[in-house]
């Protein structure tokens, strides 16, 4: 799993049908001192999550599927957890 | 999920039995800003996309046989939307 | 699904028994300008290609398997077509 | 699987049902020298592991989703041993 | 699949259930000409492969646990065959 804040949504009025009901949520990874890093991505939201919100990120097309409840869907990235806190050595991190 | 742009097509005649009525498109990944972004993919088409449109593309196989509507094919890319509108906020952005 | 071209062949007298009638190819990974681009991969050859082919790559260990016709083969990547033509806008890929 | 260091642990008290009952732990991927290289990620811990140790790590959901017992569980990486030495050739390491 | 050449092993005493019985090798990817390229990683040995050996190695967990002989395991890298010899256009190679 990684860390991601909310940044966004996005609208999309013509998609699959296998895609219905799928709250999708823009997130962009975070480095554990809060600097975004890399491309941001579209994740199922699982928690209901606010925009500017730190979350959990889970990247794997079965796990977001799960939360999405739906053994077929066709999502690849999900948040699972809204994070609180961090605790971490920063002598240790890259 | 990422967001791509549809920028063209690939034929084929001479493929695997059982990639059999995959409608593929070649999609290069964009930025939020609307930049390309990577390599260029191709996915198959779940939507009736067409040249130029914003997607959403979900990058894994099972995910990808869903929109096919074969558990079994050979796939690991698909388009599962048409984007309308990304809102998001800048200031949060990589 | 990637753009590859076939350049090459590996030999392995010892492998896994799970491993038989898996017929490999070497891929180089190449642009949409038919540039090399990345690490060139092995694949199960899924339509007969030849060397110097450009074929369309996928890059999924079920998908593979499906390929090769068993469900629980170890293999990650396929062969699933042979490129004849790939039709694209320029001002659009990165 | 990679070799990573357990740096810390992550707090989230809102999480998806379907998550309950993982353990996570800040892990950072090291290189053979151990050095830190890469984005840190969250694992499932399978081992117990503690801050500081140096841990083998799998990286997929389906294989994460085993070492928490449960086959639909979101997950996507955990640690499945704890490391007490690395024998390797050092004129062979990248 | 990928090649890579066998440069150690990694002593794990503390380990998963589920993780008994899998050999572990060291295993540096290596460019077509020889060259160690990106960093090492564990892969479950399906071939009995020693040190020094140039392996075709399978880097997905399905893929994996099948080498192994347990669908369940929590595995995502493994050894399939030892490479005799390799046969590639030069030219062709990015």
């Amino acid at each position: 799993m990684i860390i991601g804040r909310v940044i966004g949504t996005v609208v999309s009025t013509h998609k699959h049908a296998k895609f219905e009901g799928a709250k999708l949520l823009l997130v962009q990874p975070v480095t554990l001192d809060d600097q975004p890093k890399g491309p941001a991505l579209l994740a199922v939201d699982g928690v209901g999550a606010g925009i500017y919100e730190k979350v959990l990120l889970v990247i794997e097309g079965r796990a977001a599927a799960e939360i999405l409840g739906r053994k077929g869907a066709p999502v690849d990235a999900a948040i699972v957890g809204i994070i609180d806190a961090i605790d971490v050595d920063p002598a240790l991190v890259a």
